[in-house]
């Protein structure tokens, strides 16, 4: 079957399976099945919101791979992923949300009719999507496998971005530029909350030419006051006001590619201790990516980070950052390396990380944030062209 | 302290809770340890976009919840539950997506000082966000306790509605209108699919009035034409075509409460069997809606309308709704009852379903649907207000 919907070459596809081929023989493993939709996209092309019922990719050592999952599903299957149609298996209805039979059951008659039911079999046991009940199932289901913990084992094929990959990222990162300005314009006293991020999903949307506008994997964050030291917390109908800052986390997505990017935006005159914040962090933001060189490791980033904050007399705790690229809800992140002290994963050529060392204070949080791309030489590039500040509107 | 943010009554959360401990008790459960995001904002009111780490409730026997999650999302935890400060607690950034450390390791510290480590404890084995291996980490860790499958145990107490829950359902479905409304407006050929997802997004979260407009656990599903006949594929940027129809499945959503509602709209003359089907399917809506009574059962309303669809020459398998009102991604529905032939739930009044008897064929969608509630007497009540038909631009 052509590939209609599929979004990489097929040199792409026989790149990414070889890579994985190679983890997975270093792991000593037969057959893998894959249930993070960002691991199947990367390995298959499958797109689809069906990541609330049970699916998944089995990937052997030979062969294509096989998409399976329920049966509407493969037919949304069928219609994006680069394999043939027979290998793209459907289960029954009666499978979806039943007390009485599980998924996994189907996918275990699968695995032994391949005859690997007796093979060493990785599973991504840490993985939204793959439940303890689906593990318990496949576990009974295959008394003679060997079944073992594949966790990520896909996703740090991923950390190194192709070409053609870096050019996704770019066309988010335009549409990312795109979603914060349209933050930054409309931000206002007396603005409704939920008014502001309609816009902004209106401006991720529609995109930026014929970059047509994916939705992101995380929703617009965007607290003000008090609401922004907690990070996580989702819009209301409330309206800005004077005399707080608000932060906006957003990602344009282009074919389920990110960009993430944060500035803070203050209604007004901010205190004296946000602009000293400001400084460090924009001072610190220049020295990270300084130290994001290939050789280089993500520990190095953050510790360059944290010296300036030192030297502003200002100190910070948590991560500061992970690869960004692919991805599905409820995460844009990879889940692999982090930029943070105790992590030393080597830094090369290609990757892409979300630089986010966001600062979160008793009353107020101040998110400055930067999509980076490691290069062949000298320090990271910045992905989107958005000036580095604290945006003030008074 | 006060409730500030969490939107309902104590003597709601209290209702809900007392309902929950009933259950556990007849299960046998010391303590639960609920996962699912739904379960924790219905018990506790926290709502934030952090479900992509390790968090969850606990609700032993008596006391308040104690909410448990990432430091920095405790401090959303404060924002947003009703419970007093001492029952939020936060874990250490360096357990986040950690190789060397587990939250659940931090989790079951916290069961110990409660003397819970040799309860009998449930946990949700079906659901996102309890993966695999946090139940192995979470057996490991406590020995002799006995840790058993609770899942559904809270989605179950939810299944019928409270008068404030109805409340919030009917706002979301004036959304759902809306949304509906500008979609079938803005349809055209040469209009590009992302475009009209942008102004649905923009419709459904600016609300209507005073109800702002929440996201929504399901993307926008419109696709067309051939992609129509795959149930989950979201959108691109192709433009609209005369000819092809395209179905939209979305919800408007106030405050993580959904009325979802499709319809399906065909640029130019639709074929004479997709009329033919539409008058099966509103003549089926119709009898499902009349079997849809307190006193029967979730299979009558299927089978109400398959015996209409039979008589048309015309047949479908797989289920037809599900309950639906509080929920986060990425799914809106329940998962507890299903309306299917093969389920036998007794319906009774204050439960409401997504009842979606899409008709999926070869080479087109027809999906017409409705939100329902299961009243006192008498049929159950649409609560959308939207014509039953196929829209017919031409």
């Amino acid at each position: 079957m052509p590939i209609e919907h599929a979004p990489f070459s097929q040199v792409e596809y026989d790149r990414r399976i070889a890579k994985t081929r190679q983890a997975m023989d270093k792991a000593g493993l037969d057959l893998l099945f894959v249930t993070d939709p960002s691991n199947q996209a990367w390995l298959t092309g499958y797109d689809g919101w069906s990541f609330y019922v049970h699916q998944g990719v089995l990937l052997g050592l030979e062969g294509e791979p096989i998409w399976w999952g329920r049966y509407m599903d493969a037919l949304g299957g069928r219609r994006t992923c680069w394999m043939s149609e027979g290998n793209i298996h459907g289960y029954a209805d009666n499978y979806v949300q039943s007390t009485v039979r599980h998924p996994m059951q189907d996918l275990a008659g699968h695995i032994r009719r391949l005859g690997l039911d007796t093979a060493r079999i990785g599973v991504e046991m840490e993985n939204y999507y793959y439940s303890a009940k689906a593990h318990a199932v496949l576990v009974e289901e295959l008394p003679n496998a060997a079944i073992q913990d594949a966790t990520a084992l896909v996703n740090w094929q991923r950390l190194v971005k192709s070409d053609e990959e870096i050019i996704f990222i770019r066309k988010a990162a335009r549409i990312s530029e795109k979603v914060i300005q349209t933050a930054i314009d409309r931000a206002a006293p007396g603005v409704r909350k939920n008014d502001l991020v309609a816009d902004i999903f209106h401006a991720g949307i529609t995109g930026v030419d014929d970059d047509w506008g994916d939705y992101p994997a995380i929703v617009p964050l965007t607290p003000s006051g008090l609401d922004a030291t907690a990070a996580h917390l989702t819009w209301n109908g409330a309206p800005m006001r004077e005399g707080e800052a608000t932060f906006f986390e957003l990602s344009g997505c282009y074919r389920r590619y990110h960009a993430p990017l944060c500035r803070t935006v203050y209604l007004g005159t901010p205190p004296p201790e946000m602009r000293a914040a400001e400084q460090a962090q924009i001072e610190g933001i220049a020295a990270g990516l300084d130290a994001a060189r290939a050789g280089n490791r993500t520990c190095d980033i953050a510790n360059a980070f944290l010296d300036v904050l030192a030297k502003h007399g200002l100190s910070r705790e948590g991560r500061m950052g992970y690869p960004i690229g692919l991805s599905y809800p409820p995460d844009w992140g990879e889940r692999t390396a982090s930029i943070r002290t105790e992590d030393e994963t080597a830094l090369e050529p290609g990757m892409v990380f979300h630089f986010m060392p966001a600062l979160w204070m008793e009353s107020w949080g101040l998110e400055t944030t930067e999509t980076i791309l490691i290069t062949e030489n000298g320090p990271a590039e910045a992905l989107c062209n958005m000036d580095r500040k604290l945006f003030v509107k008074d």
